[in-house]
């Protein structure tokens, strides 16, 4: 208690006045009304973000998948099932939003066609056609007035060199990157442990809890800022 | 309270000594380390039969998906992922069953290959290949020796056709046909609504609680089993 006591205190204030919205979860995307295709994002990082982001004196909003987790103290959440739903909120809370931490493990694809009846089992194989997903993060930190947009990485192998090229092509001002192969962290696990890719820089943050890190990084994000706007 | 211990002398001691194995909730099909396809089961149903089927003196195994539910007291649980492992399972414990009933919601295709590492974005569209899974209650049901097998049926449109069909196509012994479109029952609710169909007879159990409904289905089942060995 007095270790969390000290974290809140040495936060505080870091993003006092800021508007930040997190993206959180997996997202599902519909098959037909009962099968869809998802992944085994938990939403804990995200949720764990939205925390620390309320301890650092934002004002915080968290864009959440469909996930097992109580709403963090002081957070406005919005849940959302689809990726494609997942951006409809996003820029709706664009013109209003300082921070954008895309958190949410969103779905690449989503199948062509979505079948209003349940689909009946027919041939001995099958195939599904899908459609690649809108980038949520790409889209923000693509449009006029982008907020500091900060995106993750999650991969099992090549991890930052696919997080650098991530973060170049999507123009972000940030990256998270996680190697969700590791055993004890990432999807579904308590702890983490994360490299933070910026351009020019990079720090490593070693394993540790998901709120640690999360508090990490809201201080490092609030460093860069600080850094570009002088 | 009272209306509960009620139900428990009601069906104290209909199944006493019979061995029931209860598939419950989703199978989750793996694409790649992350992503997979499941559905919208809650298991709920499956593990209200179990609570019933212990209610009714029966030594009762759940084999159940990923679900976010407490294990009824005095049950077995074995928790497995893919429609082939609960094959797998349930084929172990075949030799000592005497009534089988498949409530889980399996997935009917998986995909043709599992990747390793993470799928990477690519083109556009994509096409994701799949090859039919094992059928679970026919495996059992056509099994030498086959116990007593209820199946489910879930759908959302022409519901009694296709359960009777479903049925005599599987040979078992008595099928639970439940509209999963409807509002406020089915994947998800804490009600149920169904009809009952065995060869030569059928029943209607009206909306209730899913340990309601599922106390129903065992009586049914019991009376059933008592009528045949008649």
């Amino acid at each position: 208690a007095i270790a969390q006591h000290a974290a809140a205190l040495f936060d505080s204030g870091l993003l006092a006045g800021q508007r930040v919205v997190i993206t959180a979860g997996p997202t599902r995307e519909a098959l037909d009304p009962v099968r869809y295709i998802s992944n085994h994002s938990s939403g804990r990082m995200g949720f764990a973000l939205a925390r620390a982001a309320v301890d650092a004196g934002a004002r915080t909003t968290l864009v959440s998948g469909p996930v097992q987790l109580a709403t963090p103290a002081h957070v406005r959440r919005v849940d959302v099932e689809s990726a494609q739903q997942m951006l409809d909120q996003c820029l709706e809370l664009l013109p209003e939003c300082d921070i954008f931490i895309a958190c949410a493990a969103v779905a690449d694809y989503r199948p062509a066609t979505f079948a209003s009846q349940k689909i009946k089992k027919g041939a001995e194989r099958s195939s599904l056609e899908l459609v690649r997903n809108p980038d949520i993060v790409a889209t923000v930190a693509a449009s006029s007035a982008a907020p500091f947009t900060v995106g993750f990485a999650a991969e099992t192998s090549k991890l930052l060199e696919y997080a650098q090229a991530k973060m170049e092509n999507k123009q972000l001002d940030m990256i998270v990157a996680n190697d969700v192969a590791g055993a004890g962290i990432g999807f579904n696990s308590d702890e983490n442990a994360a490299t933070v890719l910026w351009p020019g820089g990079s720090e490593v943050l070693e394993q540790a809890s998901k709120l640690n890190i999360a508090r990490r990084i809201i201080a490092l994000i609030a460093k860069q800022m600080k850094n570009s706007s002088e």
